[in-house]
């Protein structure tokens, strides 16, 4: 019977490794870079000589070994293939198939968005639920969506591309996806950098948001320290980010939103924001879920990897 | 081993029946009367007493029958149930729970919108996909949102309540569920009527609308005659509908979109005004989803039903 799994996080520069037992409890970890020359072909290769490697020094057995789980920056289909991975020069690779070949224990495979919201699911800010929509707000918008306890992958994997959903009409910039109008151009750090800046342009009011580098940070410690153009600010994201959340609650009714990546580490006041906007926009019977912070930070992608074996 | 299972489709003023083989020939079709009365408490007991007449008409034994699948109005959770059903009287009520001790058989239930979306899937415009959204443009607008083969029923039973998705910030007249800008104040039956009046009452355009009765169907059948002010009609509700479709594959990544109801009988100019607007304001994973339309008309109901059971 087996009594550990590996999780692994494939990252455009790191690859992050965890060993697991089967209750969830992360016994080592560690990272390898990861070698994106020659079409990234070394990155599954490497991932196989890692966990060998570890096996050894552990002296594990395969039939120690549940499996491995992998996360990636692509969308993953429900075999396990992967059509395409920018960052890490894929194009489309059987991930699933190839590191069973190379390791012969069992692999199954995701994208990492979905995949860190199994692990929040799992050990994170959404223990105890099993329709869960985490939403990532790093320097885009990120999203994973878990139905029943299981990862809503998709028709091309691209289920839980939240970021880009449409919620401004009068946008005249372009998003990253060439539409106009996503949520990633207001919600994430780079979109409240956005907002701040046009907020700044267009008032003469004093605000400690002229006086230092705008971020998502100092907006939201100006917002904290009572600054009324940063909570301006701060009430336009939750506006953008309340009503976004709203339309994704009419589709998939979530028991609750785990909100991570860097602007999440502002703490609850971002989750006020959000609230105060989502209940007006949404649909009655989604109207008591619930919103908490991610709390596995950059490990929820090892947690949901080694999850995805179990 | 059995042959045979039921589908049953509560709706406010009948209940439509269907007796089907497990490939789903349908092979009986009837109706009862729905009761209303002492809040629709007759209701499972009349449906148990139909099932158990017709198996006594055809010499079915139990063990002949797979099981009962019934859809009605109004949120059914997982566990089969339902939390309010306004226009049966229901308050809460266990179905599954009610119907299996009546009747001695397996028994699912789920929510009529989304039992029709896997009749779709199974026997009609959605035939050979496993992740389907289905629209019912109707009085309202509903929905029914399929993952993997299966219905995305979310935490309280509102998966899939796709009509009161925000599309317009502008909007000053509610919607019936008393949010403002929702899918369904344009997208309906009745939400078309109300583009078409707004757009008549600011153009002094010569249009066949002006000359009858504004219906979804007098709006389509001029677009269909030329008329220009019916294709701005047209236009608007294309607009509105791509543009909410296009946040739905944003978060569930179709393979199709089967588009039902009273609406869609206008044909398929009707897809053309959607898929005008989707493209441009999707997410480019799902922009390859297709648009069918819906071809079990009334009848989509039973035979989601009798899914639910095999």
């Amino acid at each position: 019977m087996s009594k550990y799994c590996f999780g692994v996080d494939v990252g455009g520069t790191t690859i992050k490794m965890g060993l697991f037992d089967m209750e969830g409890t992360v016994l080592d970890k560690w990272e390898i870079p990861t070698k994106t020359e020659d079409n990234g072909s070394c990155i599954l290769p490497d991932i196989a000589e890692a966990v060998k490697s570890k096996m050894k020094e552990k002296s594990l057995e395969a039939a120690d070994v549940a499996g491995v789980g992998v996360g990636v920056p692509g969308p993953v289909d429900a075999d396990g293939i992967v059509h395409v991975a920018v960052n890490l020069g894929w194009g489309v690779i059987n991930i699933k198939k190839t590191l069973e070949d190379l390791l012969h224990m069992h692999v199954e495979a995701g994208n990492d968005a979905n995949v860190a919201a199994l692990g929040e699911m799992w050990k994170g800010g959404g223990v105890g639920h099993k329709n869960l929509v985490a939403v990532t707000l790093g320097t885009g918008v990120g999203g994973g969506i878990i139905v029943n306890g299981q990862i809503l992958t998709g028709a091309t994997g691209a289920g839980g591309e939240i970021g880009h959903i449409h919620v401004e009409d009068a946008e005249t910039e372009s998003c990253n996806c060439k539409n106009k109008g996503c949520l990633e151009q207001y919600a994430s750090a780079t979109g409240i950098v956005r907002l701040a800046n046009r907020k700044l342009a267009k008032t003469t009011e004093d605000t400690i948001l002229r006086k230092e580098n705008v971020s998502a940070k100092t907006v939201f410690d100006a917002v904290k320290a009572g600054d009324k153009v940063a909570i301006e600010v701060a009430e336009q994201f939750g506006e953008y980010l309340g009503k976004g959340l709203a339309s994704i609650a009419g589709v998939v009714n979530p028991e609750i939103f785990v909100i991570g990546g860097g602007v999440s580490k502002a703490g609850t006041v971002v989750l006020d924001y959000i609230k105060k906007y989502y209940t007006p926009y949404v649909f009655q019977g989604s109207r008591d879920a619930i919103f908490a912070l991610a709390t596995l930070g950059n490990d929820a992608g090892i947690y949901g990897a080694a999850k995805l074996v179990l």
